[in-house]
């Protein structure tokens, strides 16, 4: 039989994908597990309210901010954070039981959640998505036009404090261009199931 | 200006790749060069004398006894070896050279050359290509135990070995399928060039 490029594995790997707003980390991780079934972006938990069209259990798992808190006491999430004001997770059991099936967890979160990981010495591949420049990327998040500007210049600063944290990442993609930052991602998924697994790791 | 794929670095890595013979090793390298400029392939230098069509500083440098013998006095070489009575070695200033031009080199060596590489420290990424038998009959093994204790020996020992080889590592490809091969080892390239550079290292 032969094999396939990816999914060889008992065990999946953890993704750990972070970048600032409006990268396109969303798309790309979305390409990656159209391609591959082997991928499975996970899914956070949140108190946001919901954005028109967002679904709970699909987009994210939306929580009140008592259950979230709660579910923090219990030690249920991986990370967490709050961001302007809400909560972000990631539940330790959602991720577990995808490696299990033998799927590559993707978690699409901030450098405060990727940070905490770190610090556990949680087992992932970091990687770490830039725009090109933090001008484009204004431009990007006014074309969006979900926000207002006042709420664009705390994102664009958020995101100059993000890049100083990308020495922590194991690999930094700037996406200049969508689809050859697909192919820089997905090759970076490839080329880590073909590690070889040191014994002291 | 868009980024190009690969050779967007001001200095090359190195790429050790060794496998059996007959895997397919020099036409993956080939095929590399040829989709992108900045992969070079090493030439090696030797004391063998050249066959019929081959040129010297094409398909090696071709050297005596004599003058390979100063070399190694004089720590020319990255790393050599005696098979047959005849020399065959890697000239680091023929390496750090087509590094300094921002060129990834793929030193084609087999596993004594790179563990002598290994032993030195040698910052390079290191790619182990073996054919799809050895898995197979280790997955056989596995499954069955249908073999005599001889044959079933005889396996194990040479799985061993072959494992043991392979931890020195940093990445295993099984070559199945060469392009699919070729797949993962432009994977493993495109991957690495986008690594974070760790201070400590």
């Amino acid at each position: 039989m032969t094999q396939k490029l990816l999914g060889n594995i008992s065990k999946g790997f953890v993704f750990v994908l972070s970048a600032p707003a409006g990268t396109g980390k969303t798309t790309l991780v979305r390409m990656l597990a159209q391609e591959f079934p082997c991928i499975y972006e996970s899914i956070s938990s949140t108190t946001r309210p919901p954005r028109p069209g967002e679904v709970d259990g699909k987009d994210y798992y939306f929580l009140s901010k008592k259950e979230f808190e709660d579910k923090i006491r219990q030690g249920d999430f991986l990370e967490y954070a709050e961001v302007f004001g809400y909560y972000y997770g990631t539940s330790w059991a959602h991720v577990l039981e995808q490696q299990e099936m033998g799927k590559h967890v993707f978690l699409v979160i901030d450098t405060q959640g990727a940070m905490q990981l770190k610090k556990k010495n949680f087992s992932a591949v970091y990687i770490f998505l830039s725009p090109p420049s933090l001008e484009e990327l204004r431009e990007r998040l006014i074309k969006r036009k979900t926000e207002n500007m006042k709420a664009i210049e705390k994102r664009l600063s958020w995101a100059k404090a993000e890049i100083e944290m990308m020495a922590n990442y194991d690999y930094h993609i700037v996406n200049d261009n969508l689809n050859q930052t697909y192919i820089v991602l997905r090759s970076i998924v490839i080329a880590e199931e073909h590690r070889v697994q040191k014994k002291d790791q």
